[in-house]
This record gives structure tokens, sequence and C-alpha cells, in this order.
């Protein structure tokens, strides 16, 4: 089974490169250039579009729909729930980054208000996000989680069901579940943590996977291995006079060449 | 005359250098810095405003103003028309980039709006926006044109002729007209199309070189072979573990390196 | 004296490694993916948030406050003075970042409204801006300084006074004040001209470093021997086919592995 989700999540990456999704996105202003050139990288198709004047009219034309409320204002926060209602009525998938839920009452009130107006696909975000909006006491600073991720894989688990969506949490070892099946995800390197957006990165790799499948699930999952192995090999290829700056220049690098058997050979991923 | 028009296009960069034309721009949050950026390397000034209550007031410090609807909203639909008409009335080029005129009624009227309330320098387009804007069937998807390109200079010519400006179409083979000269670029490199923003920056590109001269026309082309020979100098200075995150850095070194010798013997440039 | 303190300046990076301040920030949406990493390269943590209804939850968490009105509007200059207020009640220190004042009425208005309203523990500005906010006739060119910097030392320290703050000029040479300490600065390099946000990216280091100590003058000179340092090693690690382009990359390199050791050697910092 473990054997058979691993190809069918490399498989992903070549659907990706052939049908190149159109991801459309409501996300902040901090990382949206970052989304736009990851989506590029893996293949697909990236849109940007905010007013309430049209968002409904582009989610319609989109394979999957982002909603990130890092920058969140009165004004986008009505244009995500149009779209992303349009996006519900019209079957496309919606991902949801819930991003610094816990750190502002308005962002987790909107958080929790997106997610009864709208139905996701996959709700990503780190352990501190996540437990605010499983109702469980968390700890966040500023938009950065500053939990263990202890429990990751009950949290999960309790919450896929209760909101019917894929739940997937980032963190040294990242998490995703829709219920039943869980993933643990073990690639990564300590620097996606030291570059601004990542996180937002991961939330449109899984939008673009989302794009070309219907198990949200793997697509999840393939968001997450293809950002956590991209950030290994990424690091991996650092001179000793480089940082995070070159970091975040080859992870987008790495996105592009990251092949299917790449996945294949390197995936740390397991499955309970 | 071909001879001669390379010169003069060669010239210009000369002239950005010295002039350090500063450009407004009213552009979109996706890649404002990258344009920012590559008007810096080229040798201008770049400034981004907003808000309607200063935007009249920062044109008339300009050189040129860049008009983007990349992520266009109520309230910057309505500086820009601003911003427009101001610097019509002090004789300040204008260039109008129409991101995804034709992907929703939003962007295809507040292009066509411009268009009547705004005169251009020149207005830069893929083949999908311009073709919408001429009122010919094309084939949108999300911002990225789906458009083979087919009768560019046909459309591009008597678009120039009914708009009283520059047309210039970019793709695999630029094109340019005033309605009577017709200019065609043959540089670039496949992965300009993998990068987010590179539409965007050619017109903040022409902006600039609008800033220097009289001849919008030459401007534009300027512009344009400037972004395609940056283009491939950037990919070709590529190692094998390098992809779209490096060509992007790469990209902005290669513009900040260009010299007039570059254009005159690497431009691929012809007039019909 | 002058030695204890840059032994202090050097101390107080290893203190935003350590302490990991949480840096909020209202400021524009050129740059700020730019001054979200350079905040992480040192260390610390940003967070961006603009919305009026979440702004004073936001600053109650954080260190530092930067307040930067790049691209400023009627929304975000109201969330401005909520924030710049809250964090005043709050004792949390203010960097005030007047970008463009002097260019525009309602940026001088601005700058000049959120200095009566809201007291900065520093003002970061270059010297156009700076002659603006005192009263001083200035050459502003869009939303840089076309000013060569003479009297410098008595400009900042007379603000400084009048303002009760400290008036960090940036410029060849950097000045520091804070109305009877003076710190001249002379790192630097002519490249952190040419990319943009290099301004910004300095406030945003002075405000992780005021949100380690409660000397501000010395944070203020922290954050410019930083910028400075990295700006003149990323020039010096750079071959001759690269550019601004890669130049930028490193900038963040470098401020990721400058070192309390770094400041001590390299530093070129004067007391009068």
């Amino acid at each position: 089974m473990k054997d058979q989700n691993v190809k069918t999540i490399a498989q992903l990456l070549k659907g990706v490169k052939t049908q190149k999704p159109l991801v459309h996105h409501l996300t902040n202003y901090v990382t949206v250039n970052d989304c736009a050139n990851i989506v590029l990288a893996l293949g697909g198709s990236p849109v940007m579009a905010d007013d309430a004047g049209e968002v409904e009219e582009m989610v319609g034309l989109a394979s999957a729909l982002v909603i990130n409320i890092g920058t969140l204002n009165v004004r986008t926060i009505a244009a995500m729930l149009l779209a992303g209602k349009k996006a519900n009525q019209l079957g496309i998938p919606v991902v949801i980054d819930p991003v610094g839920a816990g750190a502002t009452a308005l962002r987790t009130n909107t958080a929790l208000r997106l997610l009864r107006e709208v139905k996701p696909a996959v709700l990503r975000g780190n352990m501190s996000e996540i437990k605010v909006i499983a109702g469980i006491d968390a700890c966040t600073r500023g938009v950065d989680s500053a939990d263990d991720g202890a429990n990751g894989v009950e949290i999960a688990s309790s919450l896929a069901k209760n909101l019917g969506c894929i739940i997937a949490i980032t963190g040294l070892q990242d998490v995703v579940s829709d219920g039943s099946r869980t993933g643990l995800i073990a690639n990564g390197h300590r620097f996606l943590a030291r570059v601004s957006g990542t996180g937002c990165m991961v939330t449109s790799l899984i939008g673009c996977c989302a794009g070309v499948t219907d198990d949200y699930y793997l697509a999840a999952c393939a968001g997450l291995i293809t950002m956590g192995l991209a950030g290994q090999k990424a690091a991996a290829g650092l001179n000793s006079n480089e940082g995070i700056g070159t970091f975040k220049v080859k992870l987008i690098d790495e996105v592009h060449r990251l092949t299917a058997e790449d996945i294949l050979r390197d995936g740390k991923f397991v499955e309970r």
C-alpha cells in the first residue's frame, strides 16, 4: 500500500507537468511572488486575483484555489469567502492556509469562518494553527508555531474527521491525515524554517497537486514531500560561504528539477 | 534603416544609465519587487505609489508611468485612471500592461476603460491580451496567453493604428508596431515563460526607455531586446544543477551588465 | 567608550539570535519579502499584519514595531497610527521609516502625523527624508535621496533633540544620533543603492536590534553596521559575471553568516 502510494505521489508530479493546472491564489503580499514561482517551478500555472468583482469568475477557470490569510484584511476576507464558495459550487478543490490563527482574534475568527462557510479539500498549517482550529490549547508566536508537535497524528486524524477534509500539519515531521489514512513525512531541512514563505509555498504546491487528482490526501503528501526533498537538496548544494539567501534560490531550482524518480528514491514517507 | 535603429536602441541603454529616469509604477503586488529591481538594474529609478491622494503628484515627478493591472482592485483602478490622465496632461509617457485581459470581465473592462480614458505611449501584452483588446477571438488562460501568435504583425499594426500608440506583443517572437513600422525581435529563452513576472518586468524596462526618448516605438523595441538578450545570457550561464530560481537571479545580473555593444552584436531585430 | 560600544553592538547580534525577537511590520508591498527574510537572516522573527482589526493585538505580541510608509494608503495609514499608539502604550519600541517624505504631500504629512501621534524609538531615513522632517530644504527624487549628505551630524543631532528619539540617516556614511552621542558608520558598498529595499531592510534590522535592548542608539548603529558589512562582504563575493541580482541574494547570506567577531574586526564605527 505504502509503495503504491509513493508511486502515485511520484506520478502526480508528472501530472502537474503535463496538465499545467491553473492555481488561483488569494494570498498574502509577503510571499506571493515565491508562491507564484514555486507553482511555475513544479509545472503549474499561478494566477493571483483578489477583487470581489472578479474572484468568482477567475476561480471558474482554475483547477484549484489556494486561500492564505497571511495578510488578510476586510476587503480580501470578503473576496476569500466569495471565491471559496464558488469553488465549492464548481467542485474545484480549495486549499486553506490559516496563517497565524491563534495570534489574533481576527485570524482565528477568519480561519474558523472560512471553515464554516467553505469546505476545503486540504487544510494546511503548523501545529499551533491546527491546534487553535481544533480547539486545543496552543502556543502561537506571531505567525510561527511555538509548539513541539507531539500528538500530531491524533490531532490530524481527529480534525480530519470533524472537518471532513485532509489535514496537513507541517513541522520537523509532517503529518497528513484524512481521518483514516495518516502519512508521516520526514523529508526537510532546518533552513526551511529560516526562509520566509516556505509554509505558504508548500500550500501552493499542494494546490498544484490537488488540481490534477481527486485524492487530496495524496496531493497533500505530494506537496509536502516535494518541499521537503527540494529543501534537502538545496541545502546539500550550498557552499560554505552561502546561507539562506542562496538556499531560497536553490529551493526553487530543486523544485524545478525534482523528478518522480527522486520521490521514489528519497521520499521519506510512512503510513500508519 | 534597420542598422540605424539598432544603434539608436543601443544608445537608449546609455541614455537610461546617464539620465536615470524615474519610473512611477501602479502595478501588482506579485511581481512589484522584480519590477523595481529590473528598473534599477537597467539604471533607472523606480517608484511605486498607488494611493489616489498622491499618484497625481508622484507622476508629476516621473519620466514615465507604468500601469499594470495584474492585481487590480476597485481602489487601485481609480488611482490608475487618475495617474494616467495626469501623465497625459503633463506629456509623460504611459506604458500599459493589461495583465489577464480576457480572463475576467473586470480585467477586460478595466483594460478597455484605461485605453478610452488614458492615451498610452505603449501597450504591452501577450497575444491573448492584445487580441481581446483588439476585439478578436482569443484564448486566455489565467493571466497567461494560450495563443500561438499567428498574425502578430497584422494584429499589432492594425491595433496601433486604431489606438494611436505603440503595440508590443511578447511571445516566442516579439512584435512591435506603430502602425507603419513593425519590428520583430527573436531574442529570448524558454525559461522567461517559467518565471513569474517577466512580462511585467519587460513592461517596466519599456517604461525606463520611454522615459529617455520620444520615439516610443524604439523604446518598446529596446525594452524587449534587453529582456530577450538578458534571458539568453542568464540561461547560458546556468550550471547543470541550476534551474529557474537561479535563472531569475541571473536575469537581473544580465540586465545590469548588458551594454550597448551587446545589443549591437547579439540583438535579433528585423523590421518590415 | 567607542570600543565598549562596538563590543555592545556585537553582543546585540548574539542577543537577536538567542532571543529571536518578534518584529511586527506595517510596511510596503514592494520590499516586504526582503524585510521578512533579512529579519530571519539576523535571527529574528518577522510578522506582517496591517488590518486595523488586528494590529493592536499583534503589536502586543511583538518585541518591536516597524512602520514603513513606502506604499501607504488611507487604510494602512489608519492601521499604522493604531499600531504605533498601542506600541507606545505598551513600551514596545517603534522604528519609523518615512519612505519618500518630501516626494508628495501625502508622504510628508503622514510622516509628520506619525511623529506627532507616535513616539518612535528610532527614525531611519535618507538625507532628503530627514531634512524634510526637520523642516530643512531638501531635494527628494521619487523615494530616493538626491542630497549629498553634508551637515549630517548637525541635522541628526538637532532632530534627535527635537523629537526625543534616535535619528539614523543612511548614505555614503551613515549617521546615528541621540542628541548627545553621534556615531558615524563607514561600512557599505555602492551596490546597496542599486538594489530595491536596502533602506527598508536596514530599518527592519534596526527593529530586530531594538527588540533586544533598551539602548536604541546602539540598536540603530548595530542595524546599520550589519547592513554595511553584509553589503561589503556580498560585493566581495561576486564573480565577474555577476551583478546586483546575485548581490541581493548574497546580502541575505552575509547577514545570516555575520558574527559578533565580524563586527569587532571590520566595523567602521567612530563616535563624536
